[in-house]
């Protein structure tokens, strides 16, 4: 086996081993509508959530959480004021951060506010193709939250962000990409009710964070991705609809088990 | 048939087709409560929203969306200036935009912001009963978030409210009522469990703007009720109470089929 | 029988039909993962929440609601600024208050504003045992938002706290425990699975809230716990998991009947 092909035989299963017996604190900033599902997702999975943001306290909070996730889906100055508290102090205390750049082609504010926070060494970037290309400086077609462009539009964007911020970076779609900028896979899996669910990727994002608190940050992408890819399929395969996807998801997340993280929905790219 | 048979005949069904095929942006400036749930209802429903309120980028985003819906329920002076940003944004490029004046009676603050608000030419306005008495200038016995009034009792104050301020005005509660100021329709539908989700009206408020993306104030206004009402119908026929009705309704928002946008459940006033 | 016996006999059942009679106005200013899902159980228990933050108008509507809970798990400044023009309103008023000191532990801001706020006379306090052992003076071993101590282990911060505050204390785990000082109860109930949804405790602050509306805030807190116990064992009894659980426990605050609310789940100290 390569050494690839080790990781993937044995890592997201002992990560998810290892994030269920430790139960990592992870220091959630993300957008009011993502909160709450950011949570759940978290819990169910097997971590311990804290949503804590304001600039006088999320310093402090990071210093002691087992990684920190940023996501810009709701900014504002003062919250962007507290992300910049909480990655000093996740830095000062070499607590892993995971950034997710929300519509970050959407708007000016939104863009420069997406650069800055990439340039500061997140250990994980989550986006969607249109996130991801426009970050890697490709102009896509993306409008709003929604993706408008297909992940496989953005591997080579992917690579070169990160290339430059020294993140592994994941695009995330009906099959997602990751890379470290060498190494390079495909996670299949999910299913096509999840993008009709708002905050999927924020929940993701978050669960990434809850993996990167015990493993590598490669490795602690690839499970949460893997993870999510297994827990959607099933839930799915049970769900009415959109609606009836929620608890299913969540009952999902917290029914997987180590040995349902399979090599067989992963090849390298 | 008379112009308002033939909107009723064929203007709802074709309006969700349309939106289906458009899957259009909205922007929600909505409250904290409601975000997630406003979410899933218009993901469910067909359309993309994207919750974008700082003054920062409001104002932008309102240019790129397809509608903007304004919502007051849990207002502070930041968010208000992002509301007014957004709202200007939303003028300069022919964007229509919504309002929900939640509990607008409850304090001054709320009054005040309210009125202004209402004078800046919304498309259509939804509010339960006791919103639409006091925004119309009769004093109703609302109290915090939940109407204290009927709606039939409200009928005069939506008609003069759509005559001064230019917007059709949608009165909801347990049969809605649709008035442009001349016109006035019922709407027949939904079921009594609606008012014990939080939320229900504000995320109604936004699929109003889903439809306005791409039909008429009044026809969207419409169809928005329309599918709300079948849905409800259809969602508290296997729900067990509140907590099962939520996961049934958005199932239901996204089975619910044009032809089901049937006119046996409209009758003019 | 004992005061305390004829207590436990009848309070609880009287108050939730009081309650529901009433549908009592709560003001809630609480974190953005709790509002939703703690407004859903307002509304399914009989209560009707009103999630109004902005110091511009919370005192004005603290002294028209029954009763105001402030929750300080996602605070910052302004947000305080508002918690503290509500309580102040709510003393204006007459309107009974209670505290939830989220992971007043986790960082020194948490913790000064915990400090000043618990000192505002609160009706109820209600926190996990790690929350309650600091505020009762005691260091625990509480981490994040979770609780890292049994409630065993805070009996006597909570009589301690009781004293100094003037609050009734209930403090939430596997079993709860609820003091006024001097008189000590132990509840029984709920399920496992309710610290694996977010915002539970944050939920059951409000629902005592509903309660303190219309009861004396030892009953009121013992009718809370009580409501949430019996809902929370129906609901574990048919959820796969942690997803499934909520719209199961929501059904089941609902269907709970004062007669359920009975003495076999609760022994005295």
């Amino acid at each position: 086996m390569t050494a690839l092909e080790e990781t993937l035989a044995t890592a997201p299963a002992e990560a998810l081993s290892r994030m269920r017996a430790a139960v990592p604190l992870v220091q959630c900033i993300t957008n009011y509508v993502a909160m709450t599902y950011a949570a759940n997702v978290l819990l169910a999975a097997g971590a311990s959530p804290a949503m804590v943001h304001a600039a006088e306290e999320s310093g402090d909070f990071a210093a002691i959480a087992g990684a920190l996730t940023v996501n810009i889906g709701t900014l504002s100055p003062d919250w962007v004021a507290g992300m910049e508290a909480a990655i000093a102090g996740a830095h000062g205390a070499g607590t892993p951060w995971v950034l997710d750049p929300v519509a970050c082609f959407a708007t000016r504010y939104r863009g420069q506010v997406t650069r800055d926070l990439a340039a500061r060494r997140p250990a994980i970037i989550r986006g969607n193709a249109s996130e991801i290309l426009w970050l890697g400086g490709t102009s896509g077609s993306g409008k709003g939250a929604d993706a408008g462009d297909e992940v496989a539009a953005a591997t080579g964007a992917a690579r070169r962000l990160a290339a430059e911020t020294g993140a592994v970076v994941a695009v995330t779609g009906a099959e997602d990409f990751l890379t470290d900028g060498s190494r390079g896979l495909w996670i299949a899996g999910g299913s096509p009710v999840m993008p009709r669910v708002t905050a999927t990727g924020c929940a993701l994002t978050a669960l990434a964070g809850g993996y990167a608190a015990i493993a590598e940050p490669f490795d602690a992408a690839l499970a949460a991705l893997m993870h999510f890819a297994v827990a959607g399929e099933r839930a799915a395969a049970t769900a009415a609809g959109p609606g009836s996807f929620v608890p299913a998801f969540l009952d999902a997340l917290a029914a997987v088990a180590p040995g349902d993280m399979g090599l067989q929905r992963v090849r390298p790219a």
